[in-house]
Protein backbone atom coordinates (compact mmCIF):
# COMPACT_ATOMS: atom_id res chain seq x y z
CA UNK A 1 0.00 0.00 0.00
CA UNK A 2 1.61 3.38 -1.44
CA UNK A 3 1.42 6.44 1.56
CA UNK A 4 -0.92 9.11 -0.24
CA UNK A 5 1.61 11.72 -1.50
CA UNK A 6 0.34 14.47 0.54
CA UNK A 7 0.83 12.40 3.72
CA UNK A 8 4.67 11.60 2.42
CA UNK A 9 5.16 15.33 1.79
CA UNK A 10 3.71 16.40 5.29
CA UNK A 11 5.79 13.35 6.88
CA UNK A 12 9.04 15.19 6.06
CA UNK A 13 8.20 18.49 7.44
CA UNK A 14 9.55 18.25 10.62
CA UNK A 15 12.53 21.08 11.54
CA UNK A 16 13.04 23.07 14.99
CA UNK A 17 10.67 26.09 14.67
CA UNK A 18 7.24 24.46 15.65
CA UNK A 19 5.87 28.13 13.99
CA UNK A 20 7.34 26.93 10.72
CA UNK A 21 6.54 23.80 10.76
CA UNK A 22 2.97 24.53 11.43
CA UNK A 23 3.23 27.02 8.12
CA UNK A 24 4.40 25.25 5.79
CA UNK A 25 2.07 22.08 6.71
CA UNK A 26 -0.61 24.11 6.40
CA UNK A 27 0.27 25.77 3.15
CA UNK A 28 1.83 22.51 1.14
CA UNK A 29 -1.74 21.32 2.51
CA UNK A 30 -3.67 23.80 0.56
CA UNK A 31 -1.86 24.21 -2.90
CA UNK A 32 -2.23 20.62 -3.14
CA UNK A 33 -5.83 21.17 -2.21
CA UNK A 34 -5.96 23.45 -4.79
CA UNK A 35 -4.19 20.96 -7.85
CA UNK A 36 -6.26 18.44 -6.80
CA UNK A 37 -9.51 20.76 -7.39
CA UNK A 38 -8.34 22.46 -10.53
CA UNK A 39 -6.25 19.51 -12.09
CA UNK A 40 -3.78 21.60 -13.52
CA UNK A 41 -2.25 20.68 -16.83
CA UNK A 42 1.58 20.06 -17.08
CA UNK A 43 1.62 23.35 -19.47
CA UNK A 44 -0.87 25.69 -16.72
CA UNK A 45 1.34 24.76 -14.06
CA UNK A 46 4.40 25.78 -16.05
CA UNK A 47 2.48 29.30 -17.43
CA UNK A 48 1.95 29.56 -13.22
CA UNK A 49 5.31 29.10 -12.14
CA UNK A 50 6.55 31.29 -14.84
CA UNK A 51 4.29 34.03 -14.07
CA UNK A 52 5.81 33.72 -10.29
CA UNK A 53 9.51 34.11 -12.09
CA UNK A 54 8.63 37.11 -14.20
CA UNK A 55 6.86 39.04 -10.85
CA UNK A 56 10.19 38.53 -8.96
CA UNK A 57 12.47 39.43 -11.90
CA UNK A 58 10.84 41.99 -13.62
CA UNK A 59 8.62 43.81 -11.35
CA UNK A 60 10.44 43.77 -8.10
CA UNK A 61 12.84 46.20 -6.80
CA UNK A 62 13.96 48.88 -4.78
CA UNK A 63 10.53 51.15 -5.30
CA UNK A 64 8.25 48.31 -6.23
CA UNK A 65 7.18 44.84 -4.42
CA UNK A 66 4.70 43.18 -7.17
CA UNK A 67 4.17 40.31 -4.97
CA UNK A 68 3.22 42.93 -2.19
CA UNK A 69 0.77 44.20 -4.72
CA UNK A 70 -0.72 41.02 -5.48
CA UNK A 71 -1.30 40.12 -1.79
CA UNK A 72 -3.34 43.48 -1.77
CA UNK A 73 -5.20 42.42 -5.31
CA UNK A 74 -5.93 38.86 -3.90
CA UNK A 75 -7.58 40.53 -0.82
CA UNK A 76 -4.70 38.56 1.06
CA UNK A 77 -3.32 41.51 2.86
CA UNK A 78 -6.76 42.85 4.44
CA UNK A 79 -7.14 39.01 5.54
CA UNK A 80 -3.81 39.36 7.24
CA UNK A 81 -5.02 42.75 8.57
CA UNK A 82 -8.37 41.07 9.86
CA UNK A 83 -6.48 38.10 11.58
CA UNK A 84 -4.23 40.43 13.34
CA UNK A 85 -6.58 43.24 14.39
CA UNK A 86 -9.16 42.39 16.45
CA UNK A 87 -10.83 44.85 18.87
CA UNK A 88 -13.94 45.93 20.66
CA UNK A 89 -17.11 45.97 18.77
CA UNK A 90 -16.72 50.31 18.51
CA UNK A 91 -12.95 50.04 17.62
CA UNK A 92 -12.50 52.52 14.56
CA UNK A 93 -11.50 48.67 12.24
CA UNK A 94 -7.91 48.61 10.66
CA UNK A 95 -7.16 48.80 7.08
CA UNK A 96 -3.84 47.52 5.28
CA UNK A 97 -1.07 50.48 5.31
CA UNK A 98 -0.58 49.95 1.60
CA UNK A 99 2.83 50.72 -0.10
CA UNK A 100 2.91 54.86 0.38
CA UNK A 101 4.10 54.89 3.65
CA UNK A 102 6.98 57.52 4.74
CA UNK A 103 8.03 59.64 7.30
CA UNK A 104 5.61 62.97 7.37
CA UNK A 105 6.82 66.46 8.78
CA UNK A 106 5.49 67.43 12.30
CA UNK A 107 2.43 70.26 11.75
CA UNK A 108 0.54 72.11 13.85
CA UNK A 109 -3.36 71.74 14.31
CA UNK A 110 -5.42 73.07 11.30
CA UNK A 111 -2.28 73.35 8.96
CA UNK A 112 -2.80 73.00 4.82
CA UNK A 113 -0.77 70.13 4.53
CA UNK A 114 -1.20 70.60 0.66
CA UNK A 115 1.58 72.52 -0.98
CA UNK A 116 1.76 71.39 -4.66
CA UNK A 117 0.25 73.22 -7.97
CA UNK A 118 -2.92 70.46 -6.76
CA UNK A 119 -3.79 73.40 -4.06
CA UNK A 120 -4.77 75.40 -7.19
CA UNK A 121 -6.71 72.77 -9.23
CA UNK A 122 -8.09 70.87 -5.90
CA UNK A 123 -11.41 70.79 -3.96
CA UNK A 124 -10.43 72.78 -0.58
CA UNK A 125 -11.26 69.94 2.11
CA UNK A 126 -10.68 70.51 6.19
CA UNK A 127 -11.13 67.31 7.94
CA UNK A 128 -11.50 67.11 11.72
CA UNK A 129 -12.59 65.15 14.63
CA UNK A 130 -11.98 63.14 17.44
CA UNK A 131 -9.17 60.66 18.63
CA UNK A 132 -10.90 58.54 21.83
CA UNK A 133 -10.99 55.67 23.45
CA UNK A 134 -13.32 52.96 23.21
CA UNK A 135 -16.05 54.55 25.87
CA UNK A 136 -15.91 57.92 24.42
CA UNK A 137 -12.91 59.55 26.45
CA UNK A 138 -11.13 62.01 24.29
CA UNK A 139 -7.15 61.12 23.92
CA UNK A 140 -5.07 63.96 24.30
CA UNK A 141 -1.47 64.05 22.85
CA UNK A 142 -2.51 61.48 20.04
CA UNK A 143 0.03 61.59 17.43
CA UNK A 144 -1.96 61.33 14.09
CA UNK A 145 0.27 60.26 10.86
CA UNK A 146 -1.70 61.25 7.50
CA UNK A 147 -0.71 60.59 3.99
CA UNK A 148 -3.01 60.68 0.96
CA UNK A 149 -2.84 61.15 -2.88
CA UNK A 150 -3.47 64.57 -4.68
CA UNK A 151 -6.01 65.40 -6.97
CA UNK A 152 -4.86 63.16 -9.76
CA UNK A 153 -4.25 60.48 -7.51
CA UNK A 154 -0.71 60.37 -6.88
CA UNK A 155 1.34 60.65 -4.00
CA UNK A 156 4.36 62.88 -3.62
CA UNK A 157 7.37 59.72 -4.08
CA UNK A 158 5.12 59.01 -7.65
CA UNK A 159 5.31 62.90 -8.91
CA UNK A 160 7.78 65.43 -9.42
CA UNK A 161 5.24 68.07 -9.28
CA UNK A 162 5.47 67.63 -5.84
CA UNK A 163 7.59 68.08 -2.67
CA UNK A 164 8.72 65.54 -0.29
CA UNK A 165 6.31 65.30 2.64
CA UNK A 166 3.40 66.86 0.65
CA UNK A 167 -0.26 65.64 1.63
CA UNK A 168 1.57 64.48 4.42
CA UNK A 169 1.55 65.25 7.82
CA UNK A 170 2.07 64.46 12.24
CA UNK A 171 -0.42 65.80 13.99
CA UNK A 172 -0.73 65.53 17.69
CA UNK A 173 -4.53 66.28 19.28
CA UNK A 174 -5.36 68.77 21.45
CA UNK A 175 -6.71 68.73 25.23
CA UNK A 176 -10.07 67.85 23.83
CA UNK A 177 -8.41 64.79 21.93
CA UNK A 178 -9.62 66.71 18.64
CA UNK A 179 -7.85 67.48 15.11
CA UNK A 180 -8.19 69.17 12.30
CA UNK A 181 -6.22 69.75 8.90
CA UNK A 182 -6.71 71.81 5.55
CA UNK A 183 -6.07 69.73 2.25
CA UNK A 184 -7.74 68.89 -0.72
CA UNK A 185 -9.87 66.18 -1.59
CA UNK A 186 -7.92 62.91 -2.74
CA UNK A 187 -8.78 61.48 -5.74
CA UNK A 188 -9.44 57.28 -6.84
CA UNK A 189 -6.15 56.44 -8.72
CA UNK A 190 -4.93 52.88 -10.37
CA UNK A 191 -2.74 50.35 -8.95
CA UNK A 192 0.32 50.18 -10.70
CA UNK A 193 -1.12 48.07 -14.09
CA UNK A 194 2.05 47.41 -16.05
CA UNK A 195 3.29 44.50 -14.26
CA UNK A 196 2.13 40.76 -13.66
CA UNK A 197 -0.80 41.74 -10.97
CA UNK A 198 -1.90 44.50 -13.90
CA UNK A 199 -2.14 41.67 -16.32
CA UNK A 200 -3.71 39.29 -13.80
CA UNK A 201 -6.50 42.01 -13.22
CA UNK A 202 -7.05 42.28 -16.98
CA UNK A 203 -7.72 38.64 -17.19
CA UNK A 204 -10.07 37.87 -14.72
CA UNK A 205 -11.71 41.06 -15.63
CA UNK A 206 -11.19 43.27 -12.84
CA UNK A 207 -10.27 47.10 -13.35
CA UNK A 208 -7.40 48.47 -11.03
CA UNK A 209 -9.40 51.24 -9.35
CA UNK A 210 -8.85 52.62 -5.10
CA UNK A 211 -11.93 54.45 -4.46
CA UNK A 212 -10.57 58.03 -3.23
CA UNK A 213 -9.15 58.09 0.64
CA UNK A 214 -6.46 59.30 3.25
CA UNK A 215 -4.29 57.44 5.45
CA UNK A 216 -4.24 57.11 8.79
CA UNK A 217 -2.02 55.76 11.38
CA UNK A 218 -2.62 57.11 15.20
CA UNK A 219 -0.82 56.04 18.32
CA UNK A 220 -1.68 57.38 21.67
CA UNK A 221 -0.41 56.00 25.19
CA UNK A 222 -1.87 53.29 26.62
CA UNK A 223 -3.56 52.51 22.95
CA UNK A 224 -3.09 49.67 20.31
CA UNK A 225 -1.40 51.91 17.46
CA UNK A 226 -4.16 52.03 14.91
CA UNK A 227 -3.47 52.06 10.71
CA UNK A 228 -6.93 52.26 8.68
CA UNK A 229 -8.28 54.28 5.98
CA UNK A 230 -10.64 56.96 5.68
CA UNK A 231 -12.72 56.53 2.57
CA UNK A 232 -15.18 59.30 1.06
CA UNK A 233 -18.76 57.87 0.02
CA UNK A 234 -20.20 58.37 -3.35
CA UNK A 235 -16.75 57.32 -5.01
CA UNK A 236 -17.71 55.15 -7.80
CA UNK A 237 -15.23 52.73 -7.03
CA UNK A 238 -15.93 52.20 -3.02
CA UNK A 239 -18.01 48.63 -3.80
CA UNK A 240 -14.73 47.31 -5.44
CA UNK A 241 -12.00 48.90 -4.30
CA UNK A 242 -9.24 46.68 -5.93
CA UNK A 243 -7.26 46.25 -2.46
CA UNK A 244 -10.45 45.13 -1.01
CA UNK A 245 -9.75 47.76 2.21
CA UNK A 246 -13.37 49.12 2.85
CA UNK A 247 -15.47 48.56 5.81
CA UNK A 248 -18.39 50.63 6.55
CA UNK A 249 -17.34 52.22 9.30
CA UNK A 250 -14.03 54.03 7.61
CA UNK A 251 -16.69 55.40 4.89
CA UNK A 252 -17.31 59.31 5.82
CA UNK A 253 -19.81 61.64 4.06
CA UNK A 254 -18.11 64.60 3.03
CA UNK A 255 -20.27 67.62 3.00
CA UNK A 256 -20.57 70.64 0.60
CA UNK A 257 -20.34 74.10 2.28
CA UNK A 258 -21.20 77.31 -0.76
CA UNK A 259 -20.13 79.77 2.47
CA UNK A 260 -16.46 80.29 3.21
CA UNK A 261 -16.12 79.83 7.26
CA UNK A 262 -14.15 81.64 9.90
CA UNK A 263 -13.98 78.40 12.19
CA UNK A 264 -11.64 76.54 9.17
CA UNK A 265 -10.26 79.60 8.08
CA UNK A 266 -11.28 78.96 4.32
CA UNK A 267 -12.67 81.74 2.11
CA UNK A 268 -14.25 79.33 -0.37
CA UNK A 269 -16.62 76.86 -0.73
CA UNK A 270 -15.32 73.85 0.54
CA UNK A 271 -15.90 70.53 2.00
CA UNK A 272 -16.24 68.81 5.16
CA UNK A 273 -15.29 65.77 6.89
CA UNK A 274 -15.59 64.24 10.56
CA UNK A 275 -14.25 61.54 11.41
CA UNK A 276 -13.45 60.13 14.76
CA UNK A 277 -11.18 57.58 15.84
CA UNK A 278 -11.32 55.27 18.25
CA UNK A 279 -8.72 53.61 19.51
CA UNK A 280 -8.59 49.56 21.49
CA UNK A 281 -6.45 50.02 24.97
CA UNK A 282 -3.37 48.24 24.73
CA UNK A 283 -4.19 45.35 27.15
CA UNK A 284 -7.52 44.38 25.38
CA UNK A 285 -7.63 40.91 24.24
CA UNK A 286 -10.35 38.63 22.79
CA UNK A 287 -10.38 36.81 26.17
CA UNK A 288 -10.84 39.52 28.39
CA UNK A 289 -13.38 40.86 26.67
CA UNK A 290 -15.62 38.15 27.25
CA UNK B 1 -24.32 43.57 6.87
CA UNK B 2 -20.74 43.54 5.59
CA UNK B 3 -19.89 40.63 2.96
CA UNK B 4 -17.20 38.81 4.09
CA UNK B 5 -14.07 39.37 2.09
CA UNK B 6 -13.47 36.26 0.50
CA UNK B 7 -17.03 36.57 -1.26
CA UNK B 8 -15.85 40.10 -2.01
CA UNK B 9 -12.99 39.36 -3.83
CA UNK B 10 -14.46 36.21 -5.69
CA UNK B 11 -16.83 38.23 -6.78
CA UNK B 12 -14.46 40.09 -8.91
CA UNK B 13 -13.26 37.45 -10.72
CA UNK B 14 -15.18 37.78 -13.97
CA UNK B 15 -13.15 37.35 -16.62
CA UNK B 16 -13.67 35.90 -20.34
CA UNK B 17 -11.77 33.10 -19.71
CA UNK B 18 -13.68 30.55 -17.97
CA UNK B 19 -10.82 28.16 -16.52
CA UNK B 20 -8.63 31.07 -15.69
CA UNK B 21 -11.88 32.22 -13.48
CA UNK B 22 -11.86 28.81 -12.20
CA UNK B 23 -7.99 28.38 -11.65
CA UNK B 24 -7.76 32.01 -9.95
CA UNK B 25 -11.10 30.99 -7.91
CA UNK B 26 -10.03 28.20 -6.20
CA UNK B 27 -6.28 29.86 -5.59
CA UNK B 28 -7.91 32.23 -4.03
CA UNK B 29 -10.03 30.35 -1.96
CA UNK B 30 -6.86 28.22 -0.70
CA UNK B 31 -4.73 31.57 0.12
CA UNK B 32 -7.26 32.80 2.05
CA UNK B 33 -8.20 29.14 3.96
CA UNK B 34 -4.20 29.47 4.38
CA UNK B 35 -4.07 33.11 6.00
CA UNK B 36 -7.65 32.21 8.49
CA UNK B 37 -5.66 28.98 9.15
CA UNK B 38 -2.11 29.88 10.35
CA UNK B 39 -3.13 33.53 11.11
CA UNK B 40 0.16 35.15 10.42
CA UNK B 41 1.70 37.78 12.23
CA UNK B 42 2.51 41.14 9.53
CA UNK B 43 6.14 40.35 9.91
CA UNK B 44 5.60 36.58 8.86
CA UNK B 45 3.77 37.30 5.48
CA UNK B 46 6.35 40.14 4.87
CA UNK B 47 8.76 37.41 5.41
CA UNK B 48 6.38 35.37 3.17
CA UNK B 49 6.55 37.76 0.44
CA UNK B 50 10.25 38.59 0.65
CA UNK B 51 10.76 34.74 0.01
CA UNK B 52 8.99 35.07 -3.35
CA UNK B 53 10.68 38.14 -4.19
CA UNK B 54 14.22 36.31 -3.56
CA UNK B 55 13.22 33.03 -5.26
CA UNK B 56 12.93 35.11 -8.37
CA UNK B 57 15.38 37.71 -8.18
CA UNK B 58 18.08 35.76 -6.97
CA UNK B 59 17.67 31.84 -8.03
CA UNK B 60 15.45 32.00 -11.24
CA UNK B 61 17.51 32.60 -14.69
CA UNK B 62 18.45 31.00 -17.89
CA UNK B 63 19.98 27.79 -16.20
CA UNK B 64 17.71 27.50 -13.10
CA UNK B 65 14.35 27.79 -12.36
CA UNK B 66 13.98 28.02 -8.69
CA UNK B 67 10.22 28.13 -8.40
CA UNK B 68 10.17 24.97 -10.02
CA UNK B 69 12.73 22.95 -7.75
CA UNK B 70 10.21 24.60 -5.13
CA UNK B 71 7.11 22.73 -6.80
CA UNK B 72 9.61 19.61 -7.20
CA UNK B 73 10.56 19.74 -3.22
CA UNK B 74 6.68 20.75 -1.75
CA UNK B 75 5.18 17.71 -3.77
CA UNK B 76 3.43 19.94 -6.20
CA UNK B 77 5.32 18.43 -9.45
CA UNK B 78 4.81 15.08 -8.77
CA UNK B 79 0.77 16.35 -7.88
CA UNK B 80 -0.05 17.72 -10.93
CA UNK B 81 2.23 14.49 -12.79
CA UNK B 82 -0.30 12.31 -11.25
CA UNK B 83 -3.60 14.17 -12.05
CA UNK B 84 -2.24 14.26 -15.94
CA UNK B 85 -1.59 10.72 -15.89
CA UNK B 86 -4.18 8.13 -15.36
CA UNK B 87 -3.98 5.05 -16.68
CA UNK B 88 -5.03 1.50 -17.09
CA UNK B 89 -4.03 -0.25 -13.75
CA UNK B 90 -0.94 -2.32 -15.12
CA UNK B 91 0.37 0.96 -16.86
CA UNK B 92 4.03 1.65 -15.85
CA UNK B 93 3.55 4.58 -13.88
CA UNK B 94 4.77 7.89 -14.63
CA UNK B 95 7.04 10.25 -13.16
CA UNK B 96 7.98 13.88 -12.94
CA UNK B 97 10.82 15.34 -15.95
CA UNK B 98 12.70 17.18 -13.76
CA UNK B 99 14.90 19.75 -14.88
CA UNK B 100 18.14 17.81 -16.95
CA UNK B 101 16.01 16.87 -19.81
CA UNK B 102 18.08 17.56 -23.19
CA UNK B 103 18.03 16.04 -26.38
CA UNK B 104 20.22 12.83 -26.69
CA UNK B 105 22.38 11.38 -29.33
CA UNK B 106 20.51 8.03 -30.63
CA UNK B 107 22.80 5.24 -30.12
CA UNK B 108 22.20 1.19 -31.39
CA UNK B 109 21.06 -1.59 -28.85
CA UNK B 110 23.47 -2.73 -26.31
CA UNK B 111 25.04 0.56 -27.02
CA UNK B 112 27.41 2.15 -24.08
CA UNK B 113 26.15 5.55 -22.82
CA UNK B 114 28.84 6.26 -20.52
CA UNK B 115 32.29 7.63 -22.24
CA UNK B 116 33.65 10.00 -19.60
CA UNK B 117 35.85 9.47 -16.36
CA UNK B 118 32.76 7.65 -14.62
CA UNK B 119 33.13 4.72 -17.09
CA UNK B 120 36.69 3.83 -15.35
CA UNK B 121 35.20 4.52 -11.41
CA UNK B 122 31.50 3.44 -11.93
CA UNK B 123 29.77 0.18 -11.37
CA UNK B 124 29.47 -1.32 -14.87
CA UNK B 125 25.72 -1.81 -15.28
CA UNK B 126 23.74 -3.18 -17.91
CA UNK B 127 19.85 -2.43 -18.04
CA UNK B 128 17.34 -4.09 -20.09
CA UNK B 129 14.12 -4.94 -21.01
CA UNK B 130 10.69 -4.76 -22.96
CA UNK B 131 8.45 -1.98 -24.23
CA UNK B 132 4.75 -3.60 -23.83
CA UNK B 133 0.92 -2.32 -24.46
CA UNK B 134 -1.36 -3.35 -20.90
CA UNK B 135 -1.79 -6.22 -22.30
CA UNK B 136 1.38 -7.81 -22.72
CA UNK B 137 2.00 -7.46 -26.32
CA UNK B 138 5.95 -6.20 -27.38
CA UNK B 139 5.88 -3.03 -29.15
CA UNK B 140 8.74 -2.71 -31.60
CA UNK B 141 9.72 0.64 -32.72
CA UNK B 142 9.60 2.21 -29.54
CA UNK B 143 11.61 5.03 -28.71
CA UNK B 144 13.20 5.12 -25.31
CA UNK B 145 14.76 8.61 -24.37
CA UNK B 146 17.31 8.31 -21.74
CA UNK B 147 18.92 10.42 -19.51
CA UNK B 148 21.04 9.75 -16.13
CA UNK B 149 23.74 11.28 -13.49
CA UNK B 150 26.89 10.21 -13.25
CA UNK B 151 28.46 7.92 -10.53
CA UNK B 152 29.15 11.24 -8.52
CA UNK B 153 25.60 12.41 -8.98
CA UNK B 154 25.88 14.87 -12.22
CA UNK B 155 24.27 15.33 -15.35
CA UNK B 156 26.71 16.29 -18.53
CA UNK B 157 25.12 19.88 -18.29
CA UNK B 158 26.16 20.31 -14.98
CA UNK B 159 29.66 18.97 -15.15
CA UNK B 160 32.56 20.15 -17.55
CA UNK B 161 34.55 16.42 -17.25
CA UNK B 162 31.44 15.36 -19.13
CA UNK B 163 31.29 15.42 -22.95
CA UNK B 164 27.67 16.66 -24.10
CA UNK B 165 25.42 13.46 -24.62
CA UNK B 166 27.58 11.05 -22.17
CA UNK B 167 24.90 8.96 -20.14
CA UNK B 168 21.92 10.19 -22.50
CA UNK B 169 20.55 7.80 -25.74
CA UNK B 170 18.01 7.24 -28.05
CA UNK B 171 17.42 3.76 -28.42
CA UNK B 172 14.80 1.72 -30.95
CA UNK B 173 13.38 -1.48 -29.12
CA UNK B 174 13.78 -4.66 -31.90
CA UNK B 175 11.04 -6.80 -33.27
CA UNK B 176 10.40 -8.60 -29.86
CA UNK B 177 10.16 -4.73 -28.18
CA UNK B 178 13.32 -5.16 -26.26
CA UNK B 179 16.01 -2.91 -25.20
CA UNK B 180 19.01 -2.82 -23.82
CA UNK B 181 22.08 -0.72 -23.26
CA UNK B 182 25.48 -0.55 -20.99
CA UNK B 183 26.13 1.96 -18.17
CA UNK B 184 27.54 2.99 -14.97
CA UNK B 185 25.25 2.82 -11.95
CA UNK B 186 24.03 6.59 -10.95
CA UNK B 187 24.23 7.64 -7.50
CA UNK B 188 22.12 9.30 -5.19
CA UNK B 189 22.66 13.58 -5.16
CA UNK B 190 21.37 16.52 -3.83
CA UNK B 191 19.44 19.25 -5.33
CA UNK B 192 20.53 22.46 -5.62
CA UNK B 193 21.02 24.28 -1.94
CA UNK B 194 22.03 27.20 -2.24
CA UNK B 195 19.02 29.02 -3.10
CA UNK B 196 15.13 29.28 -1.31
CA UNK B 197 14.74 26.11 -1.82
CA UNK B 198 17.60 24.77 -0.08
CA UNK B 199 16.77 26.90 2.81
CA UNK B 200 13.27 25.85 3.34
CA UNK B 201 14.44 22.34 3.34
CA UNK B 202 16.95 23.16 5.70
CA UNK B 203 14.34 25.32 7.83
CA UNK B 204 11.70 22.27 7.82
CA UNK B 205 14.49 19.38 8.87
CA UNK B 206 15.09 17.86 5.55
CA UNK B 207 17.44 16.60 3.78
CA UNK B 208 17.88 17.55 0.07
CA UNK B 209 18.68 14.03 -1.60
CA UNK B 210 16.84 12.01 -4.10
CA UNK B 211 17.77 8.70 -4.59
CA UNK B 212 19.51 7.06 -7.60
CA UNK B 213 17.66 6.26 -10.38
CA UNK B 214 17.41 6.56 -14.54
CA UNK B 215 15.26 9.01 -16.33
CA UNK B 216 13.21 7.30 -19.36
CA UNK B 217 10.39 9.26 -21.76
CA UNK B 218 9.01 6.18 -23.93
CA UNK B 219 7.34 7.10 -27.19
CA UNK B 220 5.44 4.45 -29.51
CA UNK B 221 2.69 4.74 -32.43
CA UNK B 222 -0.35 4.12 -30.79
CA UNK B 223 0.41 4.81 -27.31
CA UNK B 224 0.40 7.63 -24.79
CA UNK B 225 4.09 8.86 -24.95
CA UNK B 226 5.70 8.34 -20.74
CA UNK B 227 7.34 10.19 -18.92
CA UNK B 228 9.50 7.61 -15.96
CA UNK B 229 11.76 7.72 -13.38
CA UNK B 230 13.75 3.87 -12.82
CA UNK B 231 14.89 3.13 -9.27
CA UNK B 232 17.69 0.97 -7.36
CA UNK B 233 16.54 -0.54 -4.38
CA UNK B 234 18.45 -0.62 -1.01
CA UNK B 235 18.67 3.56 -2.25
CA UNK B 236 19.08 4.76 1.70
CA UNK B 237 16.87 7.44 0.61
CA UNK B 238 14.49 5.68 -1.45
CA UNK B 239 11.85 6.63 1.23
CA UNK B 240 12.60 9.95 1.34
CA UNK B 241 13.46 11.07 -2.10
CA UNK B 242 13.23 15.47 -2.34
CA UNK B 243 11.33 15.58 -5.21
CA UNK B 244 8.65 12.44 -4.19
CA UNK B 245 8.95 10.84 -7.22
CA UNK B 246 9.01 7.62 -6.19
CA UNK B 247 6.44 4.91 -6.74
CA UNK B 248 6.97 0.98 -5.77
CA UNK B 249 6.47 -0.29 -9.56
CA UNK B 250 9.15 1.94 -10.78
CA UNK B 251 11.59 0.52 -8.28
CA UNK B 252 13.86 -2.32 -9.93
CA UNK B 253 16.59 -4.64 -8.43
CA UNK B 254 19.80 -4.50 -9.52
CA UNK B 255 21.22 -8.18 -9.48
CA UNK B 256 24.96 -8.12 -9.01
CA UNK B 257 26.98 -10.75 -11.47
CA UNK B 258 30.32 -11.76 -10.62
CA UNK B 259 30.88 -13.64 -13.79
CA UNK B 260 31.51 -11.85 -17.15
CA UNK B 261 28.98 -12.68 -19.90
CA UNK B 262 28.82 -13.05 -22.87
CA UNK B 263 25.78 -12.10 -23.71
CA UNK B 264 26.04 -8.14 -22.50
CA UNK B 265 29.49 -8.09 -24.01
CA UNK B 266 30.93 -7.09 -20.20
CA UNK B 267 34.21 -8.66 -19.25
CA UNK B 268 34.11 -7.81 -15.83
CA UNK B 269 31.80 -8.26 -13.08
CA UNK B 270 28.72 -6.09 -13.17
CA UNK B 271 25.13 -4.99 -12.28
CA UNK B 272 21.86 -6.09 -14.08
CA UNK B 273 18.86 -3.92 -14.25
CA UNK B 274 15.72 -5.44 -15.72
CA UNK B 275 12.97 -3.27 -16.18
CA UNK B 276 10.02 -3.55 -18.73
CA UNK B 277 7.46 -0.46 -19.26
CA UNK B 278 3.92 -1.00 -20.20
CA UNK B 279 2.69 2.05 -22.05
CA UNK B 280 -1.38 3.01 -22.57
CA UNK B 281 -2.74 3.38 -25.77
CA UNK B 282 -3.99 6.49 -27.42
CA UNK B 283 -7.50 6.50 -26.53
CA UNK B 284 -7.49 5.14 -22.91
CA UNK B 285 -9.35 7.24 -20.62
CA UNK B 286 -11.11 7.08 -17.34
CA UNK B 287 -14.45 6.61 -18.81
CA UNK B 288 -13.77 3.74 -21.65
CA UNK B 289 -11.82 1.83 -19.32
CA UNK B 290 -14.99 1.30 -16.80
Amino acid sequence: MTEPLLAQVLRTVDGKDDRLNEIVTSLITHLHAFVDEVRPTEEEWLAGLDFLVETGQEWCGEHRNEFILLSDMLGLTTAVDDVNHHGPANMTPSSVEGPFHSPAPTRELGAWISFGPERDRGVPTVVHGRVLDCDGTPLPGAVIDLWQANDTGLYDSQDESQESGNLRALLTTDENGGYWFRTIRPSSYPVPTDGTAGRLLKAIGRHPMRPAHLHVRVEAPGHRPLTTHVFLDEDPYLDSDAAFAVKPELVCHPVHREVADDRWELDTPYEEIEFDIRLAPTNWTEENAK
